[in-house]
């Protein structure tokens, strides 16, 4: 019989009791996959447990403390030490991927991290090893479960982002404190951690702008249906001549998009590249049980032996200046040529419209537009334009629409 | 530098041409993620190369001549020679499966067939490797590219099954000869390969029951519809107690079973499991650029060193006997007592009904029947019954329904 593999375990909490259980259960799983036995020799808990102590009795390290002190020392530590390590902490990785990997690298130890992004879902792995010598062009994910619920909750029910907020937290979808995933910064953290892999470039969270959804009405998802649209938190990144673009904002998705039927708490990530078309992988964001599998997938690869490399990359430039399609909603007075001169004003900075629906009379006239793709400075020039115009009864609503769009 | 990587490169059809320029255009990315840069050493065509000296020639051998012989033998003949091999043939892996594996095992080398389900989409690998130590309960797969398109169009445009047929060869979704495609036998082998993975488990491909879809109308699929069902060829393979069973038949999937999205000759593959939920992948099911990705991905996985472990597993029951909900359609008189009648024989028979549409009148009346799950023998015997009652006036088609089932 082969030596016992002795996992440190840092922070005990939800995912870190559902880790402990299913190393108890599938422990002959691995064996028989990897040719040890998982054993937890160590735990690190808040109040209980000494580091150097766990890492000196461990042949790896599985960090679930979550934020970026200590697991960052704490990390650095074990792969300096060369002992593997696998973490759960999307933050840690957006954050401080270079100084991680590069020290993953001089130790040549492995660091992993599925279940940072979309919990289950692999798409660690698709990106980093199932294709990872493939030419990818962009990479679109929906990958922050507590607000892909708000915006299902809102057009199933019509309910408002306030009670949909206060319903996903009913259902433990949503922290007592959301700010971090209604905001966008989540989803950021997440796609700075695709881009990465999928483009081995280092990327600073910093470049990556992000929106939130705060600001979505009932209504502009109700009125987007009637034009085949669904409302998503998309993060897209994507090849832009020899740099690349990464970036987080609510917007519309036609019907025949691969991510507009994912529904309620899902995550998804569609890959597109010229020799791959697109794959899409699905399921759920998060939850104890599923972040802990993801957690133990990784055990087994560092077990078996498998050794992906952490090569530096050449850092490509991110670039901002975008083209966009984009949904703009405009309460407006309900008189003649209201329409000609939203027009005038958008023909004249280069927008063109894909079509327009007039919705209520009187007091509660509305246009409902889409464009068509235009760069977004332009957008915003005639948006800004349109917002002083006299017949306009409030601040015109503008969400970013994405079309289907196959490379 | 290090020694390249000499690729024996077994025929060159389509896929065999675009892997070949694939390597060339991706050698450098290759070379960053394994180490090693990789090379065609050789090639063997029907008219041209000789086998053993290929075989003496490389360091690992891609099949992609397709068809039981002479794949088979040089298959076996690569492994017992220690030479990994990387094969796009589901055929020659459903079929010598266990003969294939042992031979792999002994040699102590890789054999992988990522191409050989559902094109450039890593459902393997995700069935393999991603959950390779997660305890699966089921695998959902629509792994049929041809079907699937078929059955797109004829919902889409109203076609029928011929005219459908048609148009996906015009398209090169159909090969000139479909039987294999459209009567399920591809979907088959497919299933009996992930089957074989997802359960640590041999699996006979005889022991695959499987249904084409000649004999779908167009209009099972428009009334259904209107029942919120959409139809596909699925794969089903699940553990049944200490068994399992894997079938293939065209089905109806409710709104919201993670499947029914799927049009057009996209592939897609669902795993349930307690710890994991449910993880959906999706893509291009073929394609020669697309499968000479999945090969170009094993290849790396053999370059960068890895090991999936091919244990035998212990050989689990196939079941047959399998409870399942159906779409009945029967044509009957237009008369009082008709529902009555078909009533009181699925009643007697245990099969109870979840919905009844009736459609048209007179000469054009139909009962469009949806039942609650029962064991399917009762279901066929009722059926059988309900087909000798005098007031039918042709034979009652029947048809699966999936439900919306989570584990």
């Amino acid at each position: 019989m082969s030596e016992p593999a002795r996992i440190g375990l840092l922070g005990r909490g939800t995912v870190g009791d559902a880790f402990h259980e299913l190393v108890a259960e599938r422990a002959s799983a691995v064996e028989a996959a990897s040719g040890r036995r998982p054993e937890i020799s160590g735990v690190l808990r808040r109040s209980e447990g000494d580091f150097e102590e766990i890492l000196a009795g461990s042949d790896l390290i599985v960090e679930l403390i979550g934020g970026l002190e200590p697991a960052r020392d704490h990390v650095l530590a074990a792969l300096r030490a060369g002992k593997p390590v696998v973490t759960a902490n999307k933050q840690l990785v957006a954050r401080h991927g270079d100084e991680l990997f590069e020290a993953a690298r001089e130790a040549g130890v492995q660091l992993r991290f599925e279940a940072a992004v979309a919990g289950a879902v692999p798409v660690i792995r698709l990106v980093q090893e199932g294709l990872g010598t493939i030419a990818l062009e962009r990479i679109s994910g929906i990958v922050n479960g507590t607000t892909n619920f708000i915006l299902s909750e809102m057009a199933s029910t019509g309910a408002s982002y306030e009670d949909a907020l206060v319903r996903a937290q009913e259902l433990g979808y949503a922290e007592a404190d959301p700010t971090e995933d209604v905001n966008g910064a989540d989803a950021a953290a997440k796609m700075a951690i695709l881009a990465r892999l999928g483009f081995h470039t280092p990327v600073d969270l910093d470049d990556v702008p992000f929106e939130g959804i705060e600001g979505i009405r009932t209504d502009d998802i109700s009125y987007a249906r009637d034009l085949g649209l669904s409302l998503k938190l998309l993060g897209i990144a994507e090849r832009r001549g020899a740099g690349i673009s990464v970036r987080v904002f609510p917007c519309f998705l036609y019907r025949g998009h691969p991510l507009a039927p994912v529904e309620g708490p899902f995550n998804a990530v569609t890959v597109e590249g010229p020799s791959i078309t697109e794959i899409t992988m699905s399921g759920p964001g998060a939850g104890g049980i599923e972040t802990a599998s993801a957690v133990l997938s990784d055990v087994v690869s560092i077990l078996a032996g498998e050794a992906p490399v952490h090569s530096p990359g050449r850092r490509l430039e991110v670039l901002r200046d975008l083209d966009s399609s984009f949904y703009l909603h405009l309460e407006v007075a309900d008189r003649p040529g209201v329409l000609a001169a939203i027009a005038e004003v958008l023909g004249r900075n280069g927008i063109s419209v894909k079509s327009v629906v007039q919705r209520g009379t009187g007091s509660d006239a509305r246009l409902v537009m889409v464009t068509h793709r235009a760069p977004e400075a332009d957008f915003y020039a005639a948006h800004e334009e349109i917002s002083r115009l006299d017949f306009l009864r409030a601040v015109p609503r503008a969400i970013r629409v994405v079309e289907e769009e196959f490379v």
